[in-house]
C-alpha cells in the first residue's frame, strides 16, 4: 500500500492492520480501541500526565452527563455545540425531567462546581485536568482518531485572579505543548485563530496544527483564553485580600486522540507505522534467528537479550512465535516498532547482536555488552531523525506568498495581512482554504502589504486546507 | 464524628472532607472525583492492571454507546438491565434511527465484535479487559462509591474453547481477587450465588462480598460463568482443529469503585480514613516542627527527608503549609495517610526522626540512616494490621446457626441447606435477608439438616443483609 499515492486508503488500512482500532463497531464514528492502539494512547496520556503533574495541575474526573439547565448558561458556547450534542432523554421507561447531554467538552460540567470550589484568592490559581472520552455528533465524514463521534480527550481547565495570570498559564501551556510534541516527534505551528473561528465562548483561541501528508493541516491541540466569559455565566467569583468579589479569569487547554492520528499520518511509510520511541508500546522487539539444530540455544539467548533490555528500562518484547524471521520482520515493521534486535547462532558465537532501525532500515552489529546502551542511543537517534524529517517536510511546505494567486495546493500559505476580517474572508473564499491564524510568536512583517486591500500588513496570516 | 454511632453520616462526611469526591454535582447519583479520591482510585486501577497484565489479559476500550439492536439479542440480559439503562434518543435536533444506550456493562458492546475476532481455536483463549465508567439508572438511594448512577468500573471478558477452560479462568479470577484484596487489606467471602440471584444471562455467578461496619455485606466483585449463553445469542464461534464450528464458552469478572467504598468503610475510624499503603496517594507525609528561630534549618532538613523517602520508592509528601503541626497531624490523619514523619530541631541534633503510625497511632524514633527501611517495614506492618483487624471483625460476625431463630441482626449467617430454592426463599423471607450463596471453597456439612424442611443439608448457605 503506497502512502503517497492514496493517503486515505493507506491510513485506513494501516490502523486496522497494525491493531490500533477496529472500525467495524456497529455505531458510525465510534471505534473499538484494540490493545496495541490503546497502549500507545495510554503512553501518550502518560506524557500528558507527566507534564500536568510537573506544572501543578491536579487530575479530576467529572461526570459524563450534563443537565440541559447547566448547558444553557453560556450563549456562545451553546451556539457552538448545540447541533453536535447527544441527548439522553430517557432512563428505563421514564422520560427524564431534565434532559442530559453527553459532554462534548466539560466547561458546562465543571464550572457550576468551580463556583462552589473557588471562594477566596487563596484558592487560585485552580488548575485541574481530566482525561476522558467526549462525544460529538459529527456530520462530516468520520475518520479514525481524526474525526470521531466518541473522542479520547484531554482537557485542562484553570481559574486565575486576573487576565495577566491567565496569560501566564497560556504561556505555560505552550511550553507543555512544545515538550509533548518533542516526544511525539511532531512539528507544529501555533497560531491565534481569527476571531471568526475562535472556540465557542472564548475571548481568543490558539490552535496547534501539524501538517499531514495530504497537504492539509490537522489541529492537534487548542488553548483558549476565556477571560471572564464563563465566570460571569457560571458565577465563579473570589474574594480579594481587600474583600472585593471578582470574577475569575479562565483558560482551557485541550488535546485528543488526534495526536495518535498525527503520529500515524506524519511518520508512517509504505511498510506501515513508525512509532516515536516515547510512545511505542514495544520499543525493541527481539527476533531469534535459527536453524533447527540451534533453536534451543538461540531462543534461550534471545530470552536473556530481552531481559537485559527490560532491565535497562526499555519496553522490549521477545517474539517467539512459530513464524519465519522474514514474516516477523515485516509484522513488527508494519506495527512501527522503532528498533529490532536480531540474534542467531553466529551472533552468539561472536558475542554480538544485530540492531535494525525502523526509520532508516539500517542494521549494525554491536557487542552484547554495549547492546542496552546502544539501543538506548539508537532510540534517541530515531526520535531525532523522525523529528527532523517531519520538521523539514512541514517547513518546506510553508510558503510565503504576497499575492493570492501564488498559493499552491497542499501548502501552508503565509501571507501578509492588514488584520481586517473582510480581507481574511476574501482570502479564504478565493482559495477555498481555512485561516489558521496569526503566529503566536511574532514574525516581522515590516513593509509588507495586504494582497487584498493593499493596506499596510499588521501581521502574517497562515492559511491552509484543513482536516 | 463517631463511626460506630452513625455510620452513614460518618461515611458521607468523611468522603467529602477527605477530598475523595464532591456530591454537589447537579445530577443525582453522579459525583465529581476530586484529586485525592481519583488518585486513590487510579492506584486501585493500577493494581488491577498489574494482575491483568500478569495473567495475559489485554486492555481494550469499547465505545460507550450500544445500539438497541445489539442490546436486544440476549433475552435474560435485557430483562436484567432494561429498567436501568439510559437512552440516547437524539443528536443535535435529529432523532436517531436506532436509539443508543449507555453501557450498563459491556457484554452487548463487546460480543458482536468478538464474533468477528474469534475465528479459530488458535484465537482462544481471548482475554480482554477495560476500565471505563458505566451507567445504571439506580432507583434506590444512591451513596458515594457504593451505589452510583455513573460507576467507575473494571470488566474482564474471556472466551474459551470449552467449559473446563472457562472454569480454569474462574479459578484464576479468584486468585487475582485474593491478591488484590490482600493489597486493599479487605477480607471477603466468595460464594456461588443461588440461581435466583445470578447475573442476567449467566450460567452461574460468584459474588465477592466484604462486611461493612453496618453489619451489611457489600459486593465488591463478581465472576460469571456464561457457558455458551451469550455466544449463541451473538454467534461467537470458532473452528476446531478438526474443522468443526463450536460456540465459545465465556466468563466475565467485574469490580468497581465499590473497592474504594469498602476501604473507606472497613478501615476508617473516628479520626477519618485509614488508607492501605498499596493505594494511599501519600504513603508518608513529612511534617516539620519548629520554633521561629529553627524554621529554616528544620524545613531544609524536612525537604531532605522527603527526598530520601521518594528516592526509596515511597509516595512521600512534604507539608510546608503555614499551619501548626497539630492542625497538619489532624488533617493527614483525616485523609488516612498511613505514616507520618515528624522532624524538629532536637531530632536533627540527635540524627533521628519520629515515625507515627495512622492505624495504631504509635510513635517511634529511628535514626535517619534507618528511616527509609523502617518506613517501608512499618507500611508493611500497617497493611498486615489493617488486614488482621478487618479479618477478625468479619470472621467474628460470621455465625453458624442451625435454626432460623438463631440469626442475629448485623451478622453473616451460615446455615445448613438442603439446596431447595423454596427453603432458600423461606429463609430470606423469614429473616428479611439476602442469600449470598454457597461457599466457593467447599465446607464440610456432614450430618447437618436444613432448618426449613429438615432434609439432609447438601451445603452451607451464607445469608446477610446487603448494601
Amino acid at each position: 500500500m503506497k502512502k503517497e499515492e492514496n493517503f486515505s486508503e493507506w491510513y485506513n488500512d494501516i490502523i486496522e492492520r497494525a491493531d490500533l482500532c477496529d472500525k467495524r463497531y456497529p455505531v458510525k464514528g465510534m471505534n473499538v480501541w484494540r490493545p496495541y492502539g490503546w497502549r500507545a494512547m495510554q503512553l501518550i496520556d502518560s506524557l500528558i500526565r507527566r507534564e500536568m503533574d510537573a506544572t501543578g495541575h491536579q487530575e479530576v474526573c467529572f461526570p459524563l452527563l450534563i443537565p440541559k439547565t447547566e448547558f444553557d448558561k453560556e450563549a456562545e458556547h451553546i451556539k457552538g455545540f448545540n447541533q453536535e450534542v447527544y441527548w439522553v432523554t430517557h432512563a428505563g421507561d421514564n422520560e427524564l425531567d431534565v434532559p442530559l447531554l453527553l459532554r462534548p467538552t466539560s466547561e458546562t460540567a465543571m464550572y457550576p462546581m468551580f463556583s462552589l470550589w473557588v471562594r477566596s484568592h487563596s484558592d487560585l490559581p485552580l488548575k485541574v485536568y481530566q482525561i476522558v472520552n467526549t462525544f460529538r455528533y459529527e456530520t462530516k465524514q468520520t475518520r479514525a482518531f481524526i474525526r470521531m463521534r466518541e473522542i479520547h480527550f484531554f482537557e485542562a481547565h484553570t481559574c486565575h485572579t486576573d487576565f495577566e495570570d491567565a496569560e501566564r498559564q497560556i504561556k505555560e501551556d505552550l511550553e507543555i505543548m512544545e515538550r509533548i510534541a518533542k516526544d511525539l516527534c511532531l512539528p507544529y505551528i501555533a497560531t491565534r485563530r481569527p476571531d471568526w473561528d475562535k472556540f465557542a465562548g472564548a475571548y481568543y483561541s490558539i490552535g496547534i496544527d501539524t501538517l499531514m501528508p495530504t497537504g492539509r493541516t490537522l489541529q492537534i491541540g487548542s488553548i483558549h483564553q476565556y477571560r471572564t466569559n464563563f465566570a460571569e455565566a457560571y458565577d465563579i467569583k473570589y474574594e480579594t485580600p481587600e474583600g472585593e468579589h471578582r470574577h475569575v479569569h479562565q483558560t482551557t487547554y485541550g488535546m485528543s486522540e488526534r495526536l495518535l492520528g498525527a503520529i500515524v499520518g506524519v511518520h508512517g511509510d509504505d511498510k506501515g507505522l513508525i512509532l516515536p520511541p516515547a510512545v511505542a508500546p514495544i520499543q525493541v522487539v527481539v527476533v531469534p534467528i535459527f536453524k533447527k539444530e540451534s533453536r534451543e540455544t538461540v531462543e534461550k539467548e534471545a530470552e536473556k537479550v530481552a531481559e537485559e533490555l527490560m532491565e535497562g528500562g526499555l519496553r522490549a518484547h521477545l517474539d517467539m512465535r512459530d513464524f519465519r524471521p522474514g514474516y516477523k520482520f515485516n509484522d513488527w515493521e508494519m506495527r512501527g516498532v522503532p528498533l529490532r534486535v536480531e540474534i542467531g547462532q553466529r551472533d552468539i558465537e561472536e558475542g554480538q547482536v544485530v540492531l535494525a532501525r525502523r526509520d532508516t532500515m539500517e542494521k549494525t552489529s554491536v557487542s552484547r555488552g554495549d547492546m542496552v546502551e546502544k539501543a538506548r542511543q539508537l532510540l534517541e537517534e530515531i526520535a531525532e531523525n523522525l523529528r527532523s524529517v517531519a520538521e523539514n517536510y512541514m517547513c518546506g511546505k510553508i510558503k510565503t506568498i504576497r499575492d493570492i494567486s501564488e498559493y499552491e495546493e497542499g501548502t501552508i500559505g503565509r501571507i501578509p495581512w492588514c488584520g481586517s476580517p473582510d480581507c481574511g474572508h476574501e482570502i479564504e473564499d478565493a482559495l477555498d482554504v481555512s485561516t489558521l491564524g496569526t503566529p503566536v510568536e511574532e514574525e516581522d512583517v515590516g513593509g509588507e502589504r495586504c494582497p487584498v486591500c493593499g493596506g499596510e500588513a499588521k501581521t502574517w496570516l497562515y492559511i491552509a486546507k484543513t482536516h
